[in-house]
């Protein structure tokens, strides 16, 4: 921790700051400039409070070197984690995962149309929601647990694992029962009793960015999961929200390289919300894997124009399996 | 709903989408441009799910004229809700309301100093969290249940009613029973499930803008709580995240004329989270309640710079009984 | 300047970087830590270039503490500056300045109704656009110098002072002629050209933030003015670029009471460009001022039904005057 | 353009609108719906200037179909356009672009350092800085003409066309002596004069995202320039502000397939400046040609941590030959 002083600030007041870091049990070493005193802390172990010294008179600006996270982080743990989802290997040295399905579960013939084309194309992992938080309460939310069930029996049906959003903590048991795989949505990123409560779990995880969470808080949330016990997190971007409205959010690839060097976790990208436009998915998809990210959730619909849900953005069985023949060529050339 | 062609659109074209406007049970109206065909959509009773028309062959956009919230509009309730909060009148035609409190529920002597200190300096209502979220798990999270009686007693103490977060549905009826009135947090704004079973209590409760949610998804949100059944919802603007860091969030004001034109609900504002600085807090404060707001809500600290949370953006004893007698002053001009 | 190491950086690392220090003539100073090692800078005059630096093997971090700029802080200049702006003084410890205009400069009839309006009402400075940025280039671009005439005219026939925003350096000898305020428009807040060109100059300029300006970057703008001689530099803000497009701009009326601790220069308010809504221009012009700015610039058109330009915004004449009187009872109620 | 009126309209307020549309010379078309009107326009050529109708009584919201550009988009120009920058041509069915050097042109030593090494590894255009617009005046701002002078040896020593960034009307004639390609900087995306005066020369333009700017005002501000006669545009995405601080910007790669679908004109990415950190670049480079760009813009300095300006994002020679090398074979694989 790194403790500006106002240029102003008088001898008292930077003495009064050393006290108050004293107090603290911790080190104060100032550093004199030309045009105002700095001091620095020294002895904390992570990330401390500035409660205490942050309205100090004459402090301009407390500055914080360590991180609110540090389990997720590849200071503390410089070896890859690959997670195993189900049974597939998600991680450093593994194939792209590609999960793909419909946004929401609708039928039971809509699921099984799904898992067995998306099985046939090459994908790994069944997706599909039971739970769908919507913006407005006059929309479709979801079958509940009739859904799930559909999803298992799809899942089974066609020798897939099956991922599903959770978004309640009544829901993790029932959610539990059905599927490999928990996801935890972007609006429930920094549901903190949520996420502590899937740490408690012996389950993998994929963690979605939040709208407008940093990078250091989409680490920060993860660390929530992988203190309580639970490392297997896959972490998954999504996009965020911004002055641009062209695509529905907007797709930040460049933190799929920083993921990597600042954490040991999985990253995979979702290009079907991210850009919220049919034609997009693909060539963004093939952008993400090439950005290195260790796979990509693609929302797949037999026939997207009747899709209960985000059509606009769901690829057709023939548009998936053109992606997916794609994808595997861009796998062999980038040569995993 | 209004349907744009490309430019390039074909006869056959807007012949499909018209046979698909029908088959929704709705009314096509073609539009032609020089430019380009556009489609009104007519007979449809509020929003409509357009995803069986947005990825037709020849459709450019899909505009929406009708909204996703409904019972929160002025439009269909033109007369301003007033909000009986713990015996408080909130909204129009009522003096501004003040909220006022620590962001932390600490200790026994920290709460009663507290109520007393904003009760003696005319707040009608108390603050104080006993669940926090906190970005990273390592910080301090808030004494809980212990938290809400602390909190209840401080209130009883001084003869004020009181406010207090609920994160998660299993607070729920621990939280009822001690508080007064429910705050559904920023980060939970979109915790849909949160909001239905919130909508289902005959409880006042106030609901926080989430950091990057538009005022259409803010109306949409307290439209889920309504829709429930549950009518009595403060809205509160908090700051939204921007590029901008110098302050903690962007305190966006104009919102409220806005609300106040466009929704029949009283709103208030959070100066000391959306600024996150001391010094900035009593004066947008002020301009918070010049610019409409049905009330401001505070933090108060007996002794700041030793809270537990959130101490930087805190007034103390001394700070907040200024700001009380500038507020009344402001109060006395306004004219209420 | 402070320099954070990664956690693993080897004693080797962390002694090249003191030598890179020492070689720019610098001081390094390393600040041993728990989790990783920081190395202060001391001894530099100002802001550090850290490109020597920051690229260092196991540099993580490079933190400066010095701004970019300086001369416009008030560490540096603890007295406000009163600006003398056409005869009209702008800042500390006068009544709050109202200048007020149209968007475009249209017509002689149009430019002397609206002087005579506004000043009537009790505005003191004339607006008017002659060169007009506007997205598209379809749009009506402005007069141009016969609209500068126009402008002139008007105010002297109303006995005002003027201010017309510049948008090129070749406009500055046209503009200086016949205007007594340059104003710098949002779009070229980063024109560092023209900065200069007018910090040459012996004439009040008013600096509008740039849509996605930092307080930092307007603060820096502001100093390419002053550094070039010109200290007569009047703010503006006028709404930050975000995600909310419920209004046109998002107004960050916070940084009002930040300026003016953080700088000694003025700073008003344009809440006609930062709302682009009429309804609520009044309402916003009242806030800005009870957060401290020193004025407010207000769109006003005799008819703004038929305004060329951003009409929607525009108060017509009842409008600024019901707007003026209420300022007047607001700032004798403020005390100035 | 579709006028939609409010809830409570009268009738008398639509037929007034319906006047107004009429008094414009178009046609206006009634849609009657369940919760409100709304009113289609018909018969403009192009965008409507929406200012006589916005302020109706009764007028909710004018909702635009047309933008404001139609020379660069598909739908009035539906073959692709390659441009000859320099001899080098850019755009569909060519070879992606790449363009190479230094951020600031320093001294002749380095610039023919550079030149010989981008163009050994590949690269068929140089790039150089001479006039560089800095947050901060105290920063270097560039050689002026003696850098362009410089650039120019470089490129004709190396056998290379050359591109430098033109800040202001009165450098054009200078940089057009020297330069073969003019750069439009983001912070000058929206100086119109400049884009019309380099719309007026027959010489191919590089046009920048601004940092703020929608994929809408990009493409009009491309339409500045080709409504003036110079049809020769290549956009370049850079990078937009977000909230998100970990990358210097956020490198909004998505637009590229949008600009492909919505405009004729050739699209290549700076992935330098969009990260701000050289070990992203290399990976952004190749996931920007597979998300479709036409070519690369790559910071190169023989000597990046003595570089006089953005050092710290700058590829040395021997990163550079290895990221030319994983281009070359991206490209044999994607098989131009």
């Amino acid at each position: 921790m790194l403790i500006v002083m106002h240029h102003h600030a008088t001898d008292d007041q930077i003495r009064t700051v050393q006290e108050a870091v004293a107090a603290m049990g911790l080190q104060a070493l100032p550093i004199p400039g030309s045009e105002r005193t700095a001091i620095g802390v020294l002895g904390n172990q992570g990330y401390v409070d500035d409660a205490g010294i942050r309205e100090l008179p004459g402090v301009r600006e407390v500055i914080h070197v360590s991180k609110p996270y540090k389990l997720v982080s590849r200071d503390f743990h410089p070896e890859p984690t690959v997670v195993d989802a189900g049974g597939v290997l998600v991680g450093d040295g593994q194939p792209p995962v590609i999960i793909a399905g419909p946004c929401s579960i609708e039928t039971e013939a809509q699921m099984l149309a799904s898992a067995h084309l998306v099985k046939a194309a090459g994908a790994q992992i069944l997706r599909g929601g039971a739970f769908k938080p919507r913006t407005g309460p006059h929309s479709f939310q979801g079958l509940g647990v009739e859904g799930l069930k559909l999803l298992r029996l799809a899942g089974d049906a066609a020798g897939m694992p099956v991922i599903t959003e959770v978004m309640r903590i009544e829901q993790l048991e029932a959610v539990c029962r059905y599927a490999d795989i928990l996801q935890i949505g972007a609006r429930n990123m920094q549901n903190f009793d949520l996420l502590k409560e899937v740490g408690k779990l012996d389950r993998p995880v994929l963690l979605k960015r939040g709208m407008s969470a940093t990078l250091e808080e989409f680490l920060a949330a993860a660390e929530y999961i992988v203190a309580e016990g639970n490392g297997r997190v896959i972490l998954c971007e999504r996009g965020i929200r911004t002055f641009e409205r062209a695509t529905r959010n907007t797709l930040d690839l460049s933190i799929i390289p920083l993921v990597r060097e600042m954490s040991h976790l999985p990253i995979i990208v979702d290009p079907s919300h991210a850009t919220g436009k049919r034609p997009l998915v693909p060539v963004m998809a093939k952008a993400s894997l090439v950005a290195g990210a260790h796979g990509v959730m693609i929302e797949v619909h037999p026939d997207p124009d009747r899709a209960l849900c985000d059509g606009a953005q769901s690829l057709n069985g023939p548009g998936f399996e053109s992606l997916m023949g794609e994808i595997r060529k861009l796998v062999a050339f980038i040569g995993y």
